[in-house]
């Protein structure tokens, strides 16, 4: 599919109204922990906890006025679900949103209070299906994709385009890779507003389906989801694969272990909730440090949705 | 104790190069939610993860030289020890903490990070005290009491000096008072940089002292101490009392569960970590937003130091 970089930045004016510009934040322990200057992009602050929020954005504001008027639907377990919720309620439109039944409490509640209609099937991605076609055969409404479309990447691409603009001398910038929507949107905000900077993918050992991927030259899938990065369980599709393979430096792989403490690290140290899926690309940047040293590093912290119960709750 | 509130804006002169300035968040539903707007100072953000490091800092500096030589000492389960540690390694002298044996881990860990010599004693104020004694005597090092000192005081006064700075226009400004450190700088600081702002306490029903000492017009103190809002266990002393007594509007009291409800909504929308002592002032401000309502607040979330173990981290 025919893509342009400079639509990311089209897209980010496009989309200004509806979203923040999001705090860009550094740790003078994390930097002497790496030896390296690392700073995060926390989309963990954007509307809807994540920056998802830009795509669905973008792609419900390019949809011609009549089909604007029918609504909107995704199927989604998590952030695009919240995100389409209220990028739709923020345009004044409807939004039908298919959950499984297993989606995060967080997640579900969050897609309420922005007043989608709801419709809970069954865990899988058939029955997902299955209730979307019958939204849209019914109500004439819009499918949008949370990954695998280019009016929804280059939205995603639009939280690179404000980090390069307050950044612009940023060596490295690292996301973490599931359907690949952010990392593809970040590598076309790069190409044209980070002429030095290198985009590199993060990813769980457990669904390394992109690190195959880059390799074998074809859309590998996961036979297994076996990660607490719920975020990043889905695999490439033709329209993100294609920006990826061309433009991605490599992708990071990190263990199970390695995502949890940075995820720690990063609560207790920096007191920001980021997502177990962000906590890929932290881990990435402290395995990789070597790579890294002395250099500029920007890492997109992709959302901070996640069930909250510490024992202080229950007490 | 004479004090004089322009020593507030010299506290930050002095301090500049040791502390953070924090950031200023704001949320949309939150707004929502209360009818007003509300601004909350991110001290969680400070070094150490709390305002404590002001009031150290800025004691530790007015020591005379030869002073600072012999080091420091202060007993604290808590912020104050890691903002002491922490401070004394900036300024380059040493440090020695005393903390209870029931002291959560992640603030041990926070203090031995900074290099600060720890003598563990009981817990109880008694065996704090003794073994303190033991280091003055054998070191000669100062004590620094953390809220009872005027110094610690103006320290403390500059979170609230710099949000008046960029928050002019506040109405109301809300403190959690726990020794009364933070709320008497605070009132010094409106005093002179708020002329239209109010200073408000915030303090559990649990250790309600303070609210009952600005009515009978004597230190109360408290039978027991069964709030999770470790930080504000303590009561006023002879320095932070006669401030807080002429200068708050009110103290506003909170139950247990408010405060959990509050801490649980700032973690979940906010995703920012604040401690159970914050989530006093942020509760007050939901308990009492009638009296709020179409105003500008000011609430100073004053740290995020808590122990973190949701469910996430055990699997």
């Amino acid at each position: 599919m025919d893509h342009n970089p400079v639509e990311v930045a089209s897209a980010a004016q496009r989309i200004k109204a509806h979203v923040h510009e999001t705090p860009v934040f550094s740790s003078r322990l994390f930097n002497d922990r790496i030896g390296a200057e690392v700073f995060f992009k926390c989309e963990n602050f954007q509307r809807t906890g994540s920056y998802k929020m830009r795509g669905a954005t973008n792609a419900i504001l390019l949809l011609p006025e009549e089909q604007q008027g029918k609504g909107v639907v995704t199927h989604s377990s998590g952030n695009f679900a919240q995100a389409v919720a209220l990028a739709a309620q923020s345009v004044g439109i409807p939004a039908y949103i298919v959950m499984p039944s297993d989606a995060p409490d967080v997640k579900r509640k969050g897609t309420e209070q922005y007043r989608a209609s709801i419709t809970t099937c069954q865990p899988g991605l058939v029955a997902r299906e299955v209730a979307s076609q019958e939204i849209i055969q019914e109500k004439g409404a819009t499918f949008i994709h949370p990954s695998n479309d280019i009016h929804v990447i280059y939205g995603q691409g639009t939280a690179a385009f404000e980090f390069l603009n307050t950044h612009p001398d940023l060596d490295h910038l690292i996301t973490p890779v599931g359907g690949g929507g952010l990392l593809a949107g970040t590598i076309l905000a790069a190409k044209v507003h980070g002429a030095k900077c290198e985009v590199w993918g993060a990813e769980p050992y457990e669904v390394d389906d992109a690190y195959r991927s880059i390799r074998s030259g074809r859309i590998e899938t996961n036979k297994t989801t076996n990660t607490i990065a719920d975020g990043l369980r889905t695999q490439l599709g033709d329209v993100s694969f294609p920006i990826i393979k061309d433009g991605v430096r490599d992708i990071i792989r990190v263990n199970e272990d390695e995502i949890k403490a940075a995820m720690k690290w990063i609560w207790e140290r920096m007191k920001i909730i980021i997502e177990p899926s962000s906590a890929v690309a932290v881990a990435a940047v402290i395995r990789e440090r070597e790579q890294f040293k002395n250099q500029r590093v920007g890492v997109i912290i992709s959302g901070g949705n996640t069930d909250l119960e510490p024992p202080v709750f229950a007490r």
